[in-house]
C-alpha cells in the first residue's frame, strides 16, 4: 500500500482528481462493480453520508438496523449534514428483512411523516454477519415493489464477497449506491462510493465538495485502490482475515465460560466472557466491549493477523479462566 | 377566542411582540408557571423545535419515547432544522421512565457517538396517559443528576393539569423548557415555548426568528393566551374535555369486542375494535386510525364536545356491532 | 379581516387544511394568479424560504438583492433552515438587473462554487421601488435562458399591482414560485406561497410541514385571504396605502433638508434628514431607521393610514426643521 | 513525506488518534503555536469549516472577503453543513481591515438580522498578498473590543511566516482557532485546526467526527506533519516557493502587456495578459484563469517549482507576445 502511495508520487499531476491514475482506477473500479462511476472519500462515515445523500429528498428518511453504523457509530453526521432523519428497526443478529423494513413503511403520503426512501444495510452488518445472495435479493425486489432505494454499506464489503464466494459485482447488483471500504482492507485512508445508476452521477461531485471529501491529491487515493484491486489483493487479505476470524472462533469453541454470540461470517467474533476475564485478557490484549451490560466483546481479525497471533490470544483466553 | 382577536385589533402597536399586549401576556404566562420568559409560536411543532433548540450543540441528542409526537408526527422537523439527532426508546403507554432513560445513556463522552443530553417527554403523552408528579420528579432527578436538561412537550398540558388537579407551575418546575398549548384548547393557532432557566432566555428572539415563527402582529396570538389565562379558561375548557373522554370510555366499558387500549388519562380514548366496526362508524363520524396492524383508533374530545355528542356517538359504537 | 376570521369558526371542520374552506380558497387563489397551486404559511421568511426551498438542490444558491429581505432580514433563516447559499448582488435600487444577475453566473459546472439556481426578486422591493412588466420579463427570460428559476417574494405584490395597474396573473406570469402577502394588507397572520409549475406541487406539504408552518386549523389563514380576494379587497387597500404614500412624497417635496431617496412606487418613502430632525420626528412617531450612517429613514403607509395622518405627519416634518 | 508515511506504517497502533505518533505531533504543533490544542483533518476546506464551527451558535455569522476560498470555493460547505450565514465584504486586494469589518456590524442585537460573530482571514489571502502583523493585530484589537473571534485560514500560513520572516506562533497570537496547511506544502493530505483557548477545546472531537473528518489510521497524518515541523520543513519549502514566485514576478516585470495585479507576497503570480496569449501558453502549461471578464490568470509555485522550470516559464511568455 506504501508502495502504491510512493509510486503515484511521480511527476507533476493535476488536481481534484482530474489527473489520469484516478480516471483509470475509478473505472477499473466500475468494471469490478457493474457501476456507473466510483468517487473517492476519505472515511467510512464520509462514504455512508454521501452515499445516502445521493438518494434522499428533505423529508424523506433512511430505514436501517438499530446498531447499524450510520445510527450508532457516526456522531449523528447523517442528521447533522442532510437533516434527514433515520427510522430504525430493531434487528437481532444486525441484518434486516423485508418484514422489519416494511414495518417502518407505515405512514406514507402522510405530511406529518418523514417519508421512507432509503434502505440501508451493511454487507458484513457491525454484528460480523452477512446477507446471503437470496436475502439481498428479497430486500431489493421489496425496494423496487415500493419505490425505494437501497443503499449498501460495504466498509467491509470485501470480507462478505470472501465469505459469500461471490464477486463484488453479485453483491453490487442489489444496490443502488454502495460503498467500498479501503481502510479496513490494509488502506491508509481511502473509501469509495460505487454508483449503480447512471442518473445519480451529475451531482455527485457538487455534494462530494462540499461535504468536504474532495482531495487535491485525489492520485494517493486512487493508488491506493489500484493496489487493492490489481490482482484481487482485496480478496486475498478479505479470505486471511475472515480465516483468522474462524480460527479464533474454532479455538475458543470448546473453552467453558466463553460463549460466541452471533455466527462468524466475516472477520469478527463476538463473544460473552465473565468481566473478570475481561479484565485480565486486557492486561495484555486490546480490544473493544461492545455491550457492557451483557458482557460481550468484539475481536477483530485483519489482513495482517498471523495463525500465531490468533493461537496466543487462544492460549491466553483459555488461561484467563484458570484462576 | 375570536372576541380575544377582536379586541387586540383595536388602534396601532408595535410590530413583531414589542406591544403592551404581548409584555402583558408574556409576564402573566411567567407568573402562571413560574418561568423566566416566554415566548409564542405558530404550532406545536415550532414550539417542540424551538424548545429543544435552546438546550442542544450539534453533537448531543434527544431521548424520547418512540410513539412522541417529536419523532413521529413532524415529518423529521428536528433532524431537518436542527440537525440534532433522536435516540428512541420503545415506551410502551407512551412514557418515559428513568429506567428507559438509563438505557439511552451509553457511548458519553465517546466522540463516535452522538451524546445524549435532552429527555424529551409529552405531558399529556401521544397515548393520552400522563406522568403523575412523583413520575415527573423521578426524572427530573436523574436528568440533574446525569447532566441532561429535560424538555417537557405540553401541547395539552392544561389536560394534563386537570386530570393531575394541580397547577401549571408544578408540572414546569420538572422541566427546564418546556412548550404549552393554546390551540387543541381552543385557540386558533398559538402555542409558547416557555423557559425556566434566566440564563436560556438571551439566544431565544434570535432562533424564534430563525425558525421562522416571529408574527409580526404577535398581539393576536397574545390576546389567544390572554383569554386562556384568564379566570383559568384553559383549566375549565381541559376539565370539559377530559370528562367527555371519560364519559366516552365509561360509555363503551361494556360493549363486547371494543376494547380500551391504555387508561383514560386526559381527552383521548385509545380503542381496539373490529376493522367492519370501524368501518360502520366512518360512515358517520370522522376519526384516525392509530395502528392500522392492531385495529386500534383514536377518539378525541374537545373543550367544545357535548356529552350529548358524546351519547350519540356511544350508541353508535354500541349499533356498529348488532349486524 | 376579524369578521372573516369568525366566520369561518362555525362548526367542526377537518384539520390540517382538509377542510371545504380552506380548498375553495386555494383554488380562488390559483384563480387569481393563474397557478397551479397556493398553499398557506404563517410569515413572510416561511413563505420565502419554502419558496425556495422548492427550487433548490443542496448545491444549489440564490442570486438575490443585497437589499432583500431574504438576505438581510430573515436571520438567516434560508442558510439554516435549507443549508444554502446566497450569492448576493449590490443593487443601488434594490432591483436586480440581468447584468447585475449575469455576474453571479461564473463557476457553472466548478463542482467548487456552488450553483446559482434561483434568481430571487421582491416585488415591491425591500427599497419601495417595482419592477415594470418589461423589467420582469426580460429577467424571466434570462432565467429560462440560463435554465434558472425565478422566485418571487410577494410580501407586497398587492402594493406592486396597485402601482403598475396589471392584474396578480400579469406578475406570476413571470415567476416560478412567487409569495403573496397577506399581513402586510391587513390580515392578521397570513402569507401564501403561490407555485405556477404543476411538477413542483408534491414536495410542497412535506416541505411546509417539516418547515413548521402547517396550521392544525388552516381554515382561519384561509378566511383571511378569502376576504382579500373578495371584491378585490386587497387592490383597494394596496391603492389606498399606495396613495398615502404618494401623498406623504408629494407634502415633503419642497421641505428643505428633506430629501426623498428611491422613487416611491409603492407605500414606502424613504427620505434621508438631519440626525436632530429625526430625533425631534421621534417624540411623536413611531419609524425605522433604515441606514444609520445616511441618516435614511424608511416611513410606511397601510390599508388603514387616513389623509389626516399622512397630512399631521408631513406638518410634523416641517416644524422639525423649524427650531 | 512519503518515507514519513512509511515510518508510520510499523506495528499495530490505536485507531483514531489515540496512537503516540498523533499524541507526540499534536503536542509538537502546540509547541510550534503557542497553541491548546491541534487536531488533523482530510482538506482545507474541511480545517475552515470546523474552525469556524467552534465559535459559532446556529444565528451567528461569519464576516469574511468575497473573494475568500469560505466563501468561492468551498461549494457551500459552510451554509450547508454549520448553516450559519457568511456576511461577504468586498475586499480590493483580499485583506480585510477593521474598516470593512466595521461596515458588517450593523443590526447586532436586532432578532431579525443574523448577529456578526466570526472574522474570518486568510493569511496568505486568496489574492496571493500577506497581512502585516501589525494589521493582524489591528484586526484582532478590533474583534476584542467588539466581542467577536478571528479565525485564520492557514491553508498556505508557511508561506506568509517565510514572507514575513516570522514564527507561526507570531502570527497565531491573534486568532483564536486557525488552520495550517500540510497540503499546499508537500503532504499527502493532511491539515491541522489549531485551537488557542483552552475552553474551545472540549467539543472539537466530536464536531471532527461528525463532519466526517476523523480517521481511523491518523497517525499517517500526524507523520506528515511531524515531517513538516521537523528542522522546519514547511518553512524551507515555503521559502523556496516564495523566491520562485518573486522569480517569475522578477521575470515578466518587463514583458509588455503583462501585468501583475497584486502585490507578490507569497507563491502566487496574478497576472494580466491578452486572451491571445493565454491561450498560446495553454498549449504547453497548465495554469487557471482567475477571472475570464478581466482576462487575469493565476500562476502558483510550489515546493517542488525549480528555478529552471520558472526561466522556461518566463521564455515562453516573452515569447507568447512575439507572434
Amino acid at each position: 500500500m506504501i508502495s502504491a502511495i510512493a509510486g503515484a508520487n511521480v511527476g507533476d499531476s493535476s488536481p481534484y482528481g482530474a489527473d489520469e491514475l484516478t480516471t483509470q482506477t475509478a473505472q477499473q473500479m466500475c468494471d469490478a462493480f457493474g457501476a456507473a462511476g466510483a468517487f473517492f472519500v476519505f472515511n467510512g462515515t464520509a462514504a455512508n453520508v454521501l452515499g445516502v445523500s445521493l438518494l434522499l429528498r428533505p423529508f424523506e428518511a433512511v430505514v436501517c438496523a438499530d446498531s447499524s453504523h450510520l445510527n450508532v457509530d457516526e456522531c449523528g453526521a447523517t442528521e447533522r449534514n442532510l437533516g434527514n432523519k433515520l427510522l430504525v428497526v430493531p434487528a437481532a443478529d444486525g441484518k434486516l428483512t423485508p418484514d422489519l423494513v416494511a414495518s417502518r413503511l407505515t405512514g406514507r403520503g402522510d405530511e406529518h411523516r418523514a417519508q421512507p426512501r432509503v434502505v440501508e444495510l451493511a454487507q458484513v452488518t457491525e454484528l460480523g454477519t452477512c446477507y446471503s445472495l437470496g436475502e439481498l435479493r428479497a430486500l431489493a425486489e421489496l425496494c423496487r415493489a415500493e419505490g425505494l432505494y437501497l443503499f449498501m454499506d460495504g466498509a467491509r464489503l470485501a470480507n462478505a464477497a470472501a465469505y459469500l464466494g461471490c464477486e463484488l459485482a453479485d453483491l453490487a447488483a442489489h444496490a443502488d449506491v454502495l460503498s467500498f471500504g479501503g481502510t479496513k482492507n490494509g488502506a491508509v485512508a481511502a473509501e469509495a462510493v460505487i454508483v449503480m445508476r447512471e442518473e445519480l452521477l451529475a451531482d455527485v461531485p457538487f455534494l462530494r465538495k462540499q461535504q468536504m471529501q474532495l482531495g487535491s491529491k485525489m492520485r494517493f487515493m486512487a493508488a491506493q485502490f489500484g493496489a487493492l484491486l490489481d490482482d484481487k489483493l482485496w480478496l486475498r487479505s478479505a479470505q486471511h482475515a475472515n480465516a483468522m476470524a474462524s480460527r479464533l472462533a474454532d479455538g475458543i469453541a470448546d473453552i467453558p465460560g466463553v460463549t460466541i454470540r452471533y455466527e462468524v461470517q466475516s472477520n469478527a467474533v463476538f463473544a460473552g466472557l465473565s468481566q473478570a476475564r475481561i479484565e485480565a485478557l486486557r492486561r495484555e490484549w486490546t480490544f473493544y466491549t461492545w455491550d457492557e451490560s451483557e458482557s460481550v466483546v468484539r475481536w477483530m481479525t485483519a489482513f495482517d493477523t498471523t495463525p500465531e497471533d490468533v493461537d496466543s490470544f487462544v492460549a491466553a483466553i483459555r488461561a484467563s479462566g484458570v484462576s
